[in-house]
Order: C-alpha cells, then sequence, then structure tokens
C-alpha cells in the first residue's frame, strides 16, 4: 500500500505533516501491522528548506513543483489548476500510483479536486463527508459535514446509504440506525427538503429511525445523522469549540477530572480525517489546523479504507435503492421543489 | 400590568402552567417588585377539572372554549382557527387586555398566530426568537432559533438589528458584538445568503465582527450569533441534550462537580422564555416541555419586556438602518438569489 500525504496543506504544514508521517510508520512497526509506504507530494525546493532526509526505504519525497500564476491559497487556482499538488496527487492515485491520498489543505478544494481526478461512483450525485462525533450511546456518524452546503432530499438520501455502508464496515454494526436531522419529530413539519428525503428513507431498506433533533444527537438516537453540509459543518464545529467552554466552567469547579474526559472525547486530532465518501477513490480529508498525532491518524485511517472496498460497497447499495420508485420520486421533487423554503 | 398565561399550552399542562403562574406571584410578593397579574386562558371546563381555585386577586381564569372541528394538535387549525385559546389571547393583547401573552405551545402556531393577530413592527419582514446560549464569555443571543427556516440575506440583516436592540436593552451593553454564523471566516466564502448578508452588516452601524463558524461560538467571540432559523433551531436543542451525553461521560470520571456546573448552565428551564422579536406586542414563547419553574422564569420575562419598549427600539433601528442603500441592495439580491445554493 502507497499512502500521498499533502506535505504542504495544513496550517502546521509542513512540519506537522513530516512528523506525522514519521509517526505512522513508527506505530505501525511497533504495533506489528501490515507494512505500508508514504510518499509526501509537494514543492521539492521548499521541502528542501526543512531539511528533510529519508528516513526510511518507506517514506519518499515526490516533487511536484507548485504551479505558477495565482495564489495558490485559493479554492479555484488550487482545484481548477491541474498542475496542483492535490491535483497531482489524486491524478496519480487514480493511475494507480496511489492507493490513497491525505491532506490537511482547504476541504473546498480537496473535494472539488477529488470529483475532477476521481469521478463520482455509480449513482453519486454529490459525495459528502461523515466525521465521527460523541454521544451517550458511543460515537456516532454525522453526514454530511460540509463536502457541499444545501441538499436536496436525493442528496439526503444518498448520504444515508453511504453513511450506512460506512458506519457499517467501519464499526461492524450490520444495521446502524439512521436518523434525518431536522427541527421537529413530527413527519410532516419542517425543512421540506428533510420532510421528502422522509418518506423516501421510510420506503428504504435502512434501519430508519425517523427523524431527530438535535437534542437526540447528543442523547444517541442515531447512529448515522444525516443532514446537509451547511448544518453538519456548524455542528460538527461547534462541538469542537465545547472544550473551550467547559474550560471556563471547569475554572470554578472543584475537580478538573470531567474537564478532562470531555476535552478528549471531543478532540479531533484523535479522528485524524475522514474520506470523501461516493469518489472513485480513497480521499482523506484532515482538519486544516492538524498536528502530528492527527496526520498519523488520517495516515492509519488512509490504510484501513484503502483495504475496506468501501467504493464498491456504496455502489452497490446505491443500485439496490435505486430500485425503490420512492427514488425516483424523490429525485424529480428534490430537483423541483428542494431549495424552496416551507411556505 | 397584566400577563395571559396560555393554560393548555406545552406537554406539562395545565398543571406546570398553573403551579408556574402561583409560583411567579409568590416570586414577585418576596422579592418586593412591583405587582402584575395573570390571567390563565383557555377552556373553563377543562380546567375546572384540576380543580383550580382563585389563590388571590392577581391570578384570574378566562373562559376560552375549545374550538370545534378539527383536532387542536395539527398547528394550522391552531393558528388558523381565529377562536383558538392562542389567537384569542393574542387578540385580546392587541386591543389592550393583556400586556404580553405567555405559551408553551406549539411554537409554529404560536408564531403564525402573533403574526396574524399582533402584525408585524413596521420595517419587519420576519419575525425572529432570540436564545441565549452559555459561552466562555458569559451568554450570547443566538438568533433566529425557529420562527421560520430559511433566511434571504435580508433576513438575517434584520435579526442582526432586532438582536442587537435586545441584546442592548436586556444585558444593558450598549454595543454588542454581532457575528454571523457561516461555514468559513473568509467574507467571500460559504453559503450565498451569508455572503450577501455580510456585506450589508459590514457597511452597517453595528458592531459587526464579522463570520463566526461553530467553533466561535462556545469560544464567545460574538454576544449576538445572527444565524437562519433552521440552523439555530438545531443548535440550540443539540445544546440542550449535551447534559445527556455528558452524564454519561461524568458516571467515569472521579468527580460530578463540573458536569453540575454544566447541567445546570445548559438547563432550558432557567431561561424560561424568549420573545417574538419583530411583532406589535409581546408574545413570549416557552419550551415545550417548560416545567413550573421555566413557567414562573417566563412570566417574568414577559413583564420585564412588557416595561422595555422593545418594539418601538426595534422599529426606530429598522428605520435608521433603511436609509443605508446596501439594504436596498440586499433587499434585491435576497429575493432574486438568496435560496439559492452556492454553486
Amino acid at each position: 500500500l502507497r499512502i500521498a500525504l499533502d506535505a504542504f496543506g495544513g496550517d502546521n504544514a509542513p512540519r506537522a505533516n513530516i512528523d506525522g508521517a514519521k509517526l505512522a510508520l513508527k506505530q505501525a512497526l511497533e504495533s506489528g501491522t501490515e507494512s505500508f509506504e508514504i510518499a509526501l507530494v509537494g514543492d521539492g525546493r521548499q521541502l528542501e528548506k526543512f531539511g528533510l532526509e529519508p528516513v526510511s526505504s518507506q517514506l519518499s519525497f515526490i516533487d511536484i513543483p507548485r504551479p505558477k500564476g495565482r495564489s495558490p491559497k485559493s479554492l479555484p487556482s488550487i482545484a481548477e489548476n491541474p498542475e496542483s499538488a492535490i491535483r497531482t496527487a489524486l491524478r496519480m492515485h487514480s493511475q494507480g500510483d496511489f492507493d490513497a491520498v491525505v491532506s490537511a489543505g482547504s476541504t473546498g478544494a480537496q473535494v472539488l479536486a477529488s470529483i475532477l481526478e476521481l469521478e463520482r461512483c455509480q449513482g453519486v450525485s454529490r459525495p459528502a463527508i461523515g466525521a465521527f462525533i460523541p454521544t451517550a450511546g458511543g460515537n456516532c456518524l454525522l453526514i454530511d459535514v460540509g463536502a457541499s452546503l444545501v441538499a436536496t432530499p436525493m442528496h439526503l438520501l444518498q448520504f444515508a446509504i453511504m453513511g450506512n455502508v460506512y458506519f457499517r464496515e467501519l464499526m461492524g454494526n450490520p444495521s446502524p440506525r439512521i436518523g434525518l436531522l431536522n427541527v421537529a419529530a413530527e413527519a410532516y413539519a419542517g425543512e421540506h427538503a428533510a420532510i421528502e428525503a422522509h418518506r423516501g428513507l421510510s420506503e428504504s431498506r435502512l434501519n430508519f429511525v425517523g427523524f431527530v433533533e438535535g437534542r437526540d444527537v447528543p442523547a444517541g438516537k442515531a447512529d448515522v445523522v444525516v443532514v446537509s453540509g451547511l448544518i453538519g459543518n456548524v455542528l460538527l464545529k461547534y462541538i469542537e469549540g465545547l472544550p473551550a467552554l467547559f474550560s471556563k466552567f471547569a475554572s470554578i469547579s472543584d475537580s478538573e477530572s470531567l474537564y478532562r474526559v470531555i476535552a478528549e472525547k471531543l478532540d479531533f486530532h484523535t479522528f485524524g480525517g475522514e474520506p470523501l465518501l461516493g469518489v472513485n477513490g480513497v480521499s482523506i480529508i484532515c482538519h486544516g489546523a492538524s498536528n502530528e498525532r492527527s496526520v498519523a491518524a488520517a495516515i492509519h485511517q488512509a490504510v484501513r479504507i484503502s483495504r475496506m472496498g468501501l467504493n464498491r460497497k456504496i455502489e452497490d447499495a446505491l443500485k439496490e435503492s435505486a430500485d425503490l420508485v420512492s427514488i425516483q420520486h424523490i429525485k424529480k421533487a428534490g430537483f423541483r421543489r428542494g431549495l424552496r423554503p416551507r411556505r
């Protein structure tokens, strides 16, 4: 297995990425798991500045000169320029040179570049990112957390199907409880797109538990919580910010032990990165503020996902669901009415 | 002052409402604040079943017979029926019989009924509900949390102006920091409606601190966080559910003191209820699961808001802002493009 790591992606690049790659290899050696190779991809002259020495045959450097022209900081120039590091790495992945690509760079650019270079799985109209968040009943998968912003009923249904496959394969739970996030629990109330998707999910073979409201998420009412990327992103980042709130409360309490548990449970560095679900390949999206530890965790995640055969399973699940009349119904309704407000 | 309380609104009605009314009067008596009257409004025959006795001259019962026909549980029948208890109470309020109406019934029905009976303040196209949530920098006002779901740039701008007045008057902070919730911090990135509203807010006289991301909310980066009702509602309810999550963690830690602080800070019963901002009157919306304590808190909130002259101040603030060219610009952009996705 060969994992490409975007050397200059992320707020702490390239230091955190280089150290994270070395840490991942060390951890794999120590735990005795099957070995893999890491290729750091990026501008060679810039990498040289950081005094890099190949530490082992498993860590190589691939020079992708920074494209001339527009600032590489803006999303369009990174994603639209075929010569950018992320696109080159993803193209090499699609050609078989790598088994996965890991990046802590701009999420928007990586999503767009992944769609352009890897293309979408059959039946997927919009890829999604799932993220695990803690609940009283174990970790639940929130999907989508920002691959796109607004979702039609058809998109929500696809997120549910992809999230179901991902949760099932990763957590070994054959029938995760699928919930659809909404502002009300009644099947007729709330956002239009959610109401339409509810109808489709009710007729699907998924273990659909209906609408979940905000409070049902931390209570652990569903294993997979389906939502538009706009809401999912706000919620995920809110959760990420909670330790800042509780550190304030902890200072006025006589013990900080619960605070340490909370901070650890909510620490995004533990999760590392998550795959963009619905593209033909393994594109692992990391937090922009990733550190050495989270980069290493993301590399292990890339290895795990690469061995899972996830995309074929997603395609099969979508094919199965395509037979349902409800999806055709929703597909039309989605395009026609999905983006309008309730009234 | 005379406050109408919807006797049969809420999951714990009428018991919690009756007990809450008595508690509020007792608290007012004990604290020596200016006195007020409470009128419990609802179906008299049903109230009789609960063996009600007038406890004082300050607590009266007003019989509003339950309208015949459709089930009063559905939103349209409650809000669209002029004879429903909530509409009758609001109509009596608009005619001067009451100074405020408090209800723990359906939020959707109360919003619609308030718009129909009280009408909107001059310049307000969509009323909003603000709710206080704890942050590391004190309580912040999240607006809107569900008076409507999807918001155009113009609506977001109005939420900001109304939230600014409300926070200023209630908290005595002359220039609260206004933040606009988005998935990114850059002025050009994220949801289209947010980007357009950002432009208008930048040109306003408000103390606008720009986009805030999910994690900035608990960190306390803004005093007023402006957002569409769909996202605000999900976030508010998520926060409400956090004690369930942390009670789980607390059991594995050696002390529960921080948990008690968290549970208390996040307890919605403390807040009682919030006014529907932007209607000509005082319509206090309570949590459906309100108990005796939160109903009493909502009644005190109704008394406070009634004495504040909030609506005139909101109208003045909107009039002031209407002069800005930016608002006209946004108004058009909002109707034309506000509801479309980013791409």
